[in-house]
């Protein structure tokens, strides 16, 4: 498969919220995760790393709205829009989020994903 | 400057249309360029090649609407989502384009520009 095969097939199941199954499909063993933020979250390596993160923020997130947008490719990476309006659970606050993704494609699955806000 | 204060100067003057200004100001002198596309405009090296692409596309495209929204930041990286709504001179073809830029940041100058489509 191509950048741009991976990337629009990823991309229909994230628009379609089938978020493990994308993962599951298509993160690699040791895909990093790098957030734009201080913190524990901050890096994560392996794919059980970056589920868990990902299993935690639904749990804590209410989820009232949001989608994804693209794909957008250049070469061996990909950029993705996300649009979130989700209330934190800890805390009460809602808050629409827009944020980019940046994915990054080796060997037919994505090594790093990288997120912009 | 911080990446996110050199981001948010140089995203404002894409938003007033000011891309001349953007790029004097914040264009490292050995900045590389890359689109997403084969053929000589691929990969530019160096700050007089970006700002000839650049006049390039302005002298031969008819400008109708567009924008620039961001950034969206990640450590030495920023990203900004575009629209344009232009006619090619050559081929009096109207297009409606969206992508995303990706910049990256050292020494306080863009010394990457690279776009997704």
């Amino acid at each position: 498969m191509t950048t741009r095969e991976i990337a629009e097939d990823f991309c229909a199941l994230l628009k379609e919220g089938r978020h493990e199954e994308a993962s599951a499909r298509f993160h690699a063993e040791d895909i990093v995760s790098i957030e734009a933020m201080e913190g524990p979250m901050a890096r994560l390596e392996g794919k059980a790393a970056v589920q868990g993160k990902s299993a935690w923020w639904y749990a804590n997130h209410e989820w009232h709205g949001g989608g994804a947008e693209g794909p957008f490719v250049n070469g061996d990476q990909f950029s993705v829009i996300f649009d979130m309006d989700v209330t934190a659970k800890q805390t009460g606050q809602r808050m629409q989020m827009r944020e980019v993704g940046l994915y990054t494609v080796r060997d037919g699955r994505i090594v790093e994903e990288r997120f912009f806000y």
